[in-house]
């Protein structure tokens, strides 16, 4: 909500096929967030959290990730075509450089999940020994994608020269509910085994 | 290293006493790494990856987040130093925002610890069912520290209007390189007990 506001409310609104570079870029921060961090969140609460039967609590965890990579792609998308509209340089930044790595190692992370523990491949021993590196990647990936949308806020805010006004107040208050999402996340999968 | 060549060849070097306020403001970085997240990350793999007997390992735990507390108090109070010589204000970025919460918190978590499981008035049980929490509070205040400073990094880079210079490489190198320490350092202690 926090987002939405910040983007429609203070940022001119959305829209990928807009003549406003401005509207186009605001789809990045909205599909980065809501389609590939929320959606990350969401797969692996799904999977540890939710009561079902393993198969079907494996292709949601799965079938979530695909969702967001495939809107995590159009997110970086706007990203890059923003920068090309302005003539701005690409992939100079802190912000794009663990952006572009999380995104990738994200893309392999789902990948060695399909082939260990989706298709019919591996033996159960390698799957057991799999388990934990696959369990602690995705909580890194997760940690690494809210570090990426803390730097990207940062960046913004810096950029634009904001100190004490509302709009700086509500990005900071955005930051914090992303970095709180991750926490929450994070402590659900790893407290799970303890309740 | 890449944090002591960054301060020292391309920004002017560190010094609390300084007439110069940009040798001032140096100290923060430095401290807020090295004596903040390197030794909270050095107590974390202290107690879980060295063998030693348990009181031992508890005592150097608690001694070298002590250590990191202490320093972290003098690495702030370089930065709020600095705003005072430039006249600049306080407290209104993302990271301060995010600084001062996991500051404040891990002290918190310090003497949540210190009164747990260090004094002799938990009782097993108590001390079993905090044990968790504590550990996974840890994790989320070491994710949380590492945040602050890519946020950091990120901030000063894009003040600086870096680009392409070799010392936006160097900053960028940094923070993946702290990212990385954070990272290594929550999965020597998750995945220590697969070991």
């Amino acid at each position: 909500m926090l987002l939405l506001v910040w983007l429609l409310h203070y940022r001119e609104g959305l829209d990928l096929d807009s003549y406003n570079a401005n509207r186009v870029f605001n789809v990045h921060p909205f599909l980065m967030f809501f389609g590939f961090i929320f959606m990350m969140g969401e797969a692996m609460m799904a999977y540890k959290t939710v009561g079902a039967e393993r198969k079907v609590q494996k292709s949601i965890h799965m079938f979530i990730h695909f969702v967001a990579i495939v809107l995590g792609i159009v997110g970086l998308n706007a990203a890059f075509k923003f920068h090309e509209r302005r003539g701005l340089t690409n992939l100079y930044s802190l912000h794009s450089w663990i952006g572009i790595g999380t995104f990738s190692l994200f893309c392999l992370q789902w990948l060695f999940g399909l082939s260990m523990f989706m298709l019919s491949g591996a033996t159960n021993e390698m799957r057991a020994r799999a388990a934990p590196w696959h369990v602690n990647g995705g909580r890194v990936l997760l940690y690494m994608a809210t570090c990426t949308a803390l730097t990207g806020l940062m960046e913004k805010a810096t950029y634009m020269g904001l100190h004490h006004q509302s709009e700086a107040r509500l990005i900071n208050f955005l930051a914090l509910a992303i970095l709180l999402f991750g926490i929450s996340v994070d402590l659900s999968v790893s407290l799970g085994r303890y309740a």
